[in-house]
């Protein structure tokens, strides 16, 4: 894939003239598109083995692994987590859904068992390291499955009911539902596309932060628009952003995330 | 790469009889170590556009893409970052730090702009949203970077003083600091191998989470201490684990990061 035409899909709009390298695993990255549409096919046994090592490959905070994956097959608790997360179809229609769990339950077990304490956990430094441990290990998975030919999306209305997600896969205390990630073949008549991003001059802050003329924004508004028609829909990306973060109820049920932390054992003080 | 040769790379035991797939991404993943140490040589401006056009395609949460990231290059604030972020000398020695940064001051400016509120900021939800966006924008930018032939390290210690940081990168309220990425050429004499994880089966776990066994434990930390001891050094993982959680104090000051955040406009309610 020439620079030019990754970059016209991912931004939406045209290449700078500088030489970009490129290779396969860019390749791959850029072409990311959330899968949605899923066919019939197994993944098989072996194919989440591979996943899991390669997300076990990332790096992970001092080697402490503070993550884990469920990963859920029964067809009865699949509509069950479905239900609970969106009541979103997708999840059911994929072949195997991954619960990245941000884990202190493990290590917190393991003092206990030297009858020693664990009262980091309850820190809300422990609770970021274990979302992002589970977020790094995560994008890997998502990355090895796409090199299988699969499809994947992310699943964050896992954390809309989490304390119901919590009980229904049995994580003990220390053991936080954090995101979804839904894996399966895609449906080939799937039209979904790459969405386009954020001006990288946006994102990308050279030795300091400058925050975003209206120009760019606007802009960028416009290629989100662009995307949206060509998929049959009226949709920007400015107005959705703002709606989102206007208050509680933008957070959709999700104001009460610190009590149900707090709840199951990440504290987060 | 067969499946043998990564498995017992990565997890210091015997690989299972099971056929895995294999492919040139799947090994590049699989191979990941963190390299501190680095041989000179620049990493282009065009280098690091791929590498954020590859973290840019990463998935982000509703399409907010609540990450920035700092690129810094300029001598005297690499080392003033190096010297915040306990003080580790592979900081200076790297061509780029990329500093990633959990961003709802964008977002928040844009909503400022059009006269609306912001308040959905304060949730601990939303510090979770651009953490982990963060998180999965920086691995992909790991990825892309070492399928460059560049090396990568994690610096999470860019949370020891955050507030210094988010200072000296001229961070607006709302954006923090998250952890920062050097990049650089790998030094062909560094011994740095790859680390093993957990057991698999520890890690992943099949509809219901389970707690790991001793034996299971006792073998993982016998199969660092083997790494370890061909690194010249002799350690284990649990003791260091269990150590990390103990209390208050093994967070070595960032049992403040609540306070850092809520002063920084995060106030994770």
């Amino acid at each position: 894939m020439t620079h030019q035409s990754w970059w016209t899909r991912r931004y939406g709009t045209a290449a700078p003239e500088i030489e970009l390298p490129t290779n396969d695993v860019l390749d791959l990255l850029y072409r990311h598109r959330s899968v949605r549409a899923f066919a019939s096919g197994e993944v098989s046994d072996a194919a989440v083995t591979a996943i899991v090592g390669a997300a076990q490959s990332a790096s992970t905070s001092s080697n402490l692994q503070a993550w884990s994956v469920i990963e859920v097959r029964d067809a009865d608790r699949l509509a069950e987590l479905a239900r609970l997360a969106g009541d979103q179809e997708f999840i059911r229609r994929g072949a195997v859904l991954l619960v990245f769990v941000a884990d202190w339950a493990r290590t917190s077990e393991l003092a206990r068992r030297q009858g020693e304490p664990a009262g980091a956990v309850d820190y809300i430094e422990s609770t970021i390291v274990a979302f992002v441990d589970a977020a790094l290990a995560a994008q890997n998975a998502v990355v090895a499955a796409e090199s299988l030919g699969l499809g994947a999306v992310y699943v964050g209305a896992v954390r809309n009911h989490p304390e119901e997600i919590a009980e229904l896969l049995e994580l003990p205390p220390g053991a936080f539902p954090t995101f979804g990630v839904v894996l399966g073949h895609p449906d080939p008549a799937d039209r979904a596309g790459v969405k386009p991003r954020l001006p990288q001059a946006v994102v990308r802050h050279r030795e300091r932060y400058r925050l975003p003329d209206d120009g760019e924004i606007a802009d960028y508004d416009e290629a989100v628009k662009r995307y949206y028609r060509s998929q049959g829909a009226e949709r920007g990306w400015l107005r959705a952003a703002i709606a989102r973060v206007r208050d509680a109820a933008s957070l959709h049920g999700r104001h009460t995330m610190r009590s149900s932390l707090e709840r199951r054992g990440l504290s987060s003080r």
